[in-house]
């Protein structure tokens, strides 16, 4: 492997991202995750400054075994006018019991001048003496160059002069930050070059992506020298987030050929990218490079046909070795080839069938343009081709009717209370569910009416809920489509309704659901 | 203004991402959107491929009225074995009535062999021919080649006889394409560099994000000469999508300071990038650079209160330069100094008010932990800002009972009602509402009941409604946390509903809603 630092701020820096709120439970989550993935470093937050981080801290120390990686401790160099050992915050980082303290410093004279409000010697003071404390007391030390980019440009030999001061007071990496994130990758590379002729420490990158380019501005610090590298996972973080951790690591990897990760563990990204979404609650952004839903998803009728020769031809890395999967999409541009091919993951054999594929190709077409997507509920896509390939659709039971009331009095907290009439297994049945919501109450009241005739759905969860207002121009007078995710315990599928209604757009979804779990399992209609 | 191409393709390989579908009427509504953003080309698709794009051409020239753009239509070299003004294909790019072609042609010679299963030679006479007819014809010719930098790693002097051919038989402009987007910036400029020694055209840069580095890929062209970008409005695409335009000419223009747009229509940026997913309906993405929602919000508590002092020390650019704004975020990590600025953001001076900003805060971090977010929701931030400082919560009227009743008989239509009973300007009035969702039902229902008191309610409509389900991994056993916005016609405001019941979270977001609309119009409690 190479020697260079993978260093995760996924806990301190992105949990700056508008709208991200990790609890100490999620924090302790995803590092294991992180552990998992193997970076080097996690950063878990600042201890001290928030009493959330300090506990992190404190838990971890009894409870977070890391195979891989260093916890480090993020926090400030010692206010100006005392003494680093005197200093609270300093304490604070000492007793975090982590074996890392990464401390942000001022390098931009107007930054130390204006926001900070000190003099540029007392800046230096501050970080010689609370690195050389926490150095002393046997912690390694990063030093985070705030602002350095900016900085540099301002006043390039203040800038350096910070560099130099960590370095000298014991400090084993510092990281140049571009804080603002409005630097490009030429720039990048140059201020790094430069700044390497200036320092004894090991340099390190910190990227922000304003520019759209924190990626290309880390690998710019990496070419010109830079060993350690900081960034995110998901590329979470304050405003355009920082440096995807996972593209750059990738990028490294499998463009450069630098060795950085073991390949078996780099073929856990994608798992472990979206496992941390499911903590962090910020859905997946399916055109993230390498590990998005969409990364490696094919639309085009041009590509379809070329694909079934050779995929090789029409992707840029093989999938699997970031654990991604190239997908065919259905989708009312796809020609015959697209759902052929579907038709081969889905396992039917469809080549030659002309007649049917046009057919599937127009039922597709026709429904996307009602709302539907199958891009994204394959169950629903199957058992639609599955209709088409036998000739009428599966059905397991025969809906008479269903209404759900959901009501509030006093300001009390609302009820819904689901009614399903259908018939199952040659009876007549009448289910009532309650739910804390409407769709949760019609799939209590729909399992409920099915478990007679059909005891194997008790394995089926509804775990997984989207909802998309089509035309929003319109609000609530719009087409409503309802993603659902089923799981029966170790896999799930996807299925889609759509309809005005809200509640009419879950049912079709669930009744999806339902049906394919029951056809997944083999079960025959009763 | 810079003499460079900007080539937008939003309509073409935009249109080919997930989960995209464009209608004929969409088209011309982003055609429209793009013209008023100064991009130079529009590409509007494929006439001859599919319906849907000869008939968008047909309207073009019919409806559509283009004050800076001009309209490209994309299309293919002739087949092989074929004559190029023979070929229907090739007369569909005639007929389609734009001035500029863009033929896609292959400059991978593995390409040329295994997709489309031609000879070398066979495939530079596509080229030349398709060129110099549709040049002949008085078009103006642009050629995409494609795969070209992989073709030019896997045969450099094929690739560049590909070029070179287009060229000479009358194309203008030569774009390379990344199109599996596998790319990264320095290689990019190397082989620009190298291929502008080996052709007359202009030469052109189409990019794929699938390494996160399409906007440093394109920056990297035009460093080395190329001066014909192609990217899509808020980078949509395949997989990971295409360069995107907005960013890569703010970078150019406001880093790199190429007047690329003139100034006032740089400023439409946001707001066009916005009007765009709407006809899109992609959701925008709040991370995008330069345009997203959060690209200059600020969350730290450590920034807040510097930006107090000089907001440039935290800002790469101004965001007024690209329409967008800065925000100061009201969430758990804010501290003091973020409620006190956005206080004054509404117009409360708070400073001094040390007691009320801390009983503020906590009001939020509590709300926060229990689900609700104010970052996207700020009329209802100012309610409950106006609360804590007035010492009561605004109220129009008391709700005594509200209940939704949805149902389906027969596998018919879903129907919804809604009854809401209240007391409003002394009276106790009860109504019912029908829609087409819960919602909806029971908007017109609290509408109806308050047109009595409140008259102005009129001019309400909900215009916006988005579920997000807070703990997926219960499905819909989880906490549901609603955004709705509101409009008057002339602005629009968001407020934010949490509870387990997606209908209770409506409702709490509803009434907020027109709560903060009846306080915005200045009206009186009755």
């Amino acid at each position: 492997m190479t020697d260079l630092h993978v260093y995760d701020t996924t806990l301190r820096d992105g949990a700056q991202q508008e709208g991200l709120n990790l609890s100490v439970a999620d924090k302790l989550d995803i590092a294991r995750h992180l552990d998992e993935l193997g970076v080097g470093f996690i950063e878990g937050g600042w201890p001290g400054a928030n009493p959330k981080d300090t506990e992190f801290f404190a838990l971890a120390q009894r409870e977070l075994s890391l195979r891989n990686a260093t916890l480090a401790a993020f926090g400030s160099t010692r206010r100006a006018g005392t003494v680093a050992a005197d200093d609270p915050m300093v304490r604070a980082l000492l007793d975090s019991g982590a074996p890392v303290v990464t401390l942000v410093a001022k390098s931009h004279v107007r930054h130390v001048e204006t926001a900070l409000r000190t003099t540029l010697a007392e800046n230096l003071a501050m970080v010689r003496d609370t690195v050389a404390f926490l150095h002393g007391e046997g912690r390694r030390v990063f030093l985070d160059a705030e602002h350095f980019f900016d900085g540099y440009l301002a006043d390039r030999d203040y800038a350096l002069e910070v560099l130099r001061t960590a370095a000298e007071a014991g400090a084993e990496v510092v990281a140049l930050c571009d804080t603002n994130g409005g630097m490009l990758p030429p720039q990048v590379g140059d201020v790094v070059a430069e700044a390497l002729a200036g320092t004894q420490a090991r340099l390190g990158i910190h990227c922000h992506n304003d520019t759209g380019c924190a990626v290309a501005n880390s690998l710019a610090a990496v070419a010109a020298g830079a060993t350690h590298v900081q960034g995110t996972i998901n590329g979470y973080g304050e405003r355009t987030g920082n440096a995807d951790l996972l593209t750059v690591v990738s990028n490294l990897q499998l463009k450069l050929g630098q060795p950085i990760v073991p390949e078996q563990r780099l073929r856990e990204a994608t798992r472990i990218a979206h496992a941390i979404s499911e903590v962090t609650n910020v859905p997946p952004y399916s055109r993230q490079p390498y590990v998005g839903a969409s990364a490696f998803a094919h639309k085009a009728g041009l590509h379809a046909s070329a694909i079934r020769i050779d995929a090789d031809l029409y992707q840029h890395t093989d999938p699997m070795a970031v654990g991604n999967d190239m997908r065919m999409l259905v989708s009312d541009m796809a020609g015959r080839a697209s759902i052929e091919l579907k038709g081969r993951e889905l396992g039917y054999d469809l080549s030659g069938e002309t007649e049917l594929l046009s057919r599937v190709v127009e039922k597709v077409k026709d429904l996307e343009l009602r709302g539907y997507t199958f891009d994204a509920a394959d169950a629903s896509f199957e058992l639609l081709l599955r209709a088409e390939v036998e000739g009428e659709r599966l059905s397991y039971f025969d809906v008479e009717s269903w209404r759900v009331i959901t009501d509030s009095r006093d300001a009390g907290e609302a009820v819904s209370e689901a009614t399903v009439k259908l018939v199952a297994g040659g009876a007549r049945v009448v289910a009532t569910g309650e739910g804390n919501g409407p769709v949760n109450a019609l799939d209590h009241a729909l399992r409920q009416a099915l478990s007679g005739a059909y005891p194997e759905l008790d394995k089926l969860e509804l775990i997984d809920f989207r909802v998309r207002i089509l035309d929003a121009a319109h609000g609530t007078d719009a087409v409503t489509r309802v993603l659902i995710e089923t799981s029966d315990g170790s896999t799930s599928w996807e299925t889609v309704g759509v309809a005005p209604n809200i509640v009419e757009a879950s049912w079709i979804a669930l009744v999806d659901g339902v049906t394919y779990g029951l056809l997944r399992q083999g079960i025959p209609v009763r």
